[in-house]
C-alpha cells in the first residue's frame, strides 16, 4: 500500500478500490458497506429495537450533517475522526432520536499520510462502536496538493425518532430550567492550546464524546424535556441566544452555577476569551420543565459523560419591546447581557 | 451582506446566522430547515406517497453520500451545485428508492465570492425542485485562505425504498442485458475542455441530471431489473468491472452499440482518452433480464434524459480460472479486455 494519498486514490479505478479495501473496509466495514453498492439500504424503524428499553420508535427519522475541518487533526482527548462521529451522532440525537447509521465523506489532499488516515479511521470505528452506530456508506475525493489541508471529513447521520417525543428550541417556555451536562470550554481551549503550544494547558483535553445514550436516559427520566442543543461553535452563549430567539423567551444564567474547569478558566482569563463563547464537543444544553429538572439532572449525573451536570439558570417571559435576551447573573450579583459570538473567535475548531 | 466569505461566517455566531438567513434560507429553505434545529425530522415512509403511482414504499430507506470538489465550479451544462444535488439523488435512486431528503455541507474558503455562492445555491435549489427532493439540514465551515479551493460541497441523501424491489450489482446473471441511458463521456470531456480552454469542444456540455424519475419508470416497466449504477469517476469501464466482480460474471459490450457524441469521440481521440473511462454525471448503466430488456429500453427512451438509451451488451458466465472480465467487441469484430481505470485520468471531475 502507498505511504501517502495520491490523486489516483480518488479516481474511481483500481487505486480507489485499494484504499477502500485496505483502509476503510479494514477499519469499519459492516455488511452494508461490504455489499459495495452506491447507496446503503436501511431497515425500517418498525423492524428495529431501541437500545433504551423504556423507549419505542415512532417511525419518524432524524437526519443531520456536519463537516469537520479541525486544525490540528490530532489533539489531547481526540482527533478529527472521533469529532466527526461524535458531532453528527450528537446532532441526530438532539431531535429525540437514536442515531443508527452514518455516512462518511473524505476530502483528502494529495500527499496526506496513509498512516494518519488509518489512525483516523480506527478512531472513527471506535467512536462509532461506542455510540452504537454503523458507518454504512461513504465517498472519497482527492484534491491536488495545496488545495486542502490534509483531510476534511463530512459525516451525515440517520436516527430513528422516539415515540411521543417532540423536541425543538421553539418549545422552551417561561419557568423552564436550563441545564448543561458538564464543564464548558474544554474542546475550544484544547485546540487553541495545541495550536499555540501553550504549556499551562497540560491538563486540559477535548471533551469529544457521543452523548446519544445520555440523551436517551434524560428522555426516559424527564419525558417533557423541551430540547437538547450541543454548544459547539459559538459556545454556550450562542446556543442560549439561539434557543431564546427560537422560543421568544428570555433566559437568565447564574455564572457561579456553570461548571468550568479551573485550568480552562485560567486559560480563558489569560487569553481574553469569554469561556461562554468557547466551543464544546461533548456537552449538551438541555431545557426542561421545572418539575422534571431534578430528574433530568440525576439522569445526567448517572452517566459518565454527565457527572458534572448542573442546573445553570431558567427561562422567563421576554419583554416584547426588547426581543429575546440572555442574561448572566455574575458572582458579584450584577447582571449583564450574554451575547452571541460576533465575528470569529477561533477558526477551525471542529 | 459581505461580498466574500469571511472566517466569521463559520463561527457559529451572528455572522454565521447572517449567511444562513441571507444565502441558504433565501435559496432553498423549506419548513424543516426554517425550524432551525440541529437535525431534521423526516416523516415515516408509511405517511408518504410515492410520486410513481404504480409503486409503493416498503418502509426501508436508501442512504448515500458524495462530496464534490469539481474544478472549475461552473461549466457548460451545470455547476458544482447541480452536480452535488444530482450525484446524490442518483446514488440514492440506484438502491431502488425515491430520493426525498438531502443534507448539504459546505466547506468554503475565506475570500470565496458571495455572488458565486448564491448562484451555486440557486442552482442546487433548481436541481432539487426538478428531482423532487428537499434540502432539510445543513452545515457550513470556513477554512483559511489557501486551505481549500473556493467551495467543496457534501450532500447526503435519504430515500424511501420501493416495495418488492431489491437491486444490487451482485444480482447480475448470465443472459442479462446491459443497457446505458444515453451517450458516454460528456461530463468528463466538458470539464477537461473547460480546464484546457479547448475550442473544438464548443458543442459539448455536461450531462449532469437527476435520474430518479427515469429509474422509477424503468422499475415500473421492468420490475426484475438487477441494478442501476452511475458511471461517474472511472467511466463505463470501471462500472462494468465493478458489476462483473460483484456478481462473479463476465460481460461483453458491443463497441458500436455504445452511444457516444461525435464531438466527444473526436476529443477523446485527439487527447488519447478512452471514452469508456471518462466520467458521466447524468447516465445510468442498468442490467436487466433479457425478457424485460426491450421494456426497460422503451421506458428509458420515453424519458427526456434517456432518449439515446441503448442495449450495449450482455452478461455471461465467468470462466472460474480467470475471474470476472469485461470484454469489448470492436467495430472490426475483434475483442479486447475492457479494464478498470488504473491511476488517475482526470482529477477533480466531480
Amino acid at each position: 500500500m502507498d505511504d501517502t494519498v495520491l490523486l489516483g486514490h480518488g479516481s474511481g479505478g483500481t487505486m480507489m478500490k485499494r484504499i477502500i479495501d485496505e483502509v476503510f473496509f479494514e477499519a469499519y466495514a459492516g455488511e452494508s458497506l461490504l455489499r459495495g453498492n452506491d447507496a446503503a439500504v436501511l431497515a425500517p424503524a418498525s423492524e428495529a429495537k431501541p437500545s433504551a428499553e423504556a423507549l419505542a420508535y415512532s417511525g419518524s427519522l432524524s437526519f443531520s450533517t456536519d463537516s469537520f475541518v479541525v486544525d490540528p487533526h490530532f489533539f489531547p482527548g481526540g482527533d478529527i475522526g472521533r469529532l466527526a462521529v461524535c458531532g453528527t451522532v450528537n446532532d441526530v440525537a438532539t431531535a429525540g432520536a437514536e442515531p443508527r447509521y452514518l455516512s462518511c465523506g473524505f476530502i483528502l489532499e494529495e500527499g496526506f499520510s496513509m498512516d494518519d488516515l488509518r489512525r483516523i479511521c480506527t478512531s472513527m470505528a471506535e467512536a462509532a462502536r461506542e455510540a452504537g452506530v454503523e458507518i454504512v456508506t461513504g465517498d472519497t475525493k482527492v484534491v491536488n496538493r495545496g488545495h486542502g489541508d490534509g483531510i476534511y471529513i463530512n459525516t451525515s447521520g440517520v436516527g430513528y425518532g422516539y415515540a411521543g417525543i417532540d423536541l425543538g428550541g421553539e418549545k422552551c417556555a417561561p419557568g423552564d430550567k436550563v441545564l448543561v451536562t458538564g464543564t464548558m470550554g474544554d474542546h475550544g481551549i484544547t485546540i487553541m492550546s495545541c495550536r499555540e503550544s501553550l504549556s499551562f494547558a497540560a491538563d486540559i483535553e477535548s471533551d469529544a464524546a457521543p452523548l446519544n445514550h445520555l440523551i436517551a436516559e434524560v428522555i426516559e427520566a424527564a419525558p417533557d424535556v423541551r430540547c437538547f442543543r450541543d454548544p459547539t461553535r459559538g459556545g454556550l452563549a450562542s446556543t442560549l441566544n439561539e434557543l431564546a430567539a427560537q422560543s421568544g423567551t428570555d433566559m437568565t444564567i447564574e455564572e457561579d452555577a456553570v461548571p468550568v474547569k479551573p485550568a480552562v478558566l485560567g486559560a480563558c482569563e489569560m487569553l481574553g476569551y469569554d469561556v461562554f463563547q468557547v466551543a464544546n464537543e461533548g456537552k449538551m444544553v438541555c431545557v426542561v420543565p421545572a418539575g422534571q429538572a431534578e430528574a433530568a439532572l440525576a439522569a445526567m449525573r448517572a452517566n459518565p459523560y454527565g457527572k458534572d451536570a448542573a442546573i445553570i439558570g431558567e427561562v422567563s417571559a421576554m419583554q416584547p419591546e426588547r426581543g429575546p435576551k440572555v442574561f448572566l447573573r455574575t458572582a458579584f450579583g450584577s447582571t449583564r447581557i450574554l451575547d452571541m459570538l460576533v465575528g470569529e473567535q477561533l477558526p477551525r475548531i471542529c
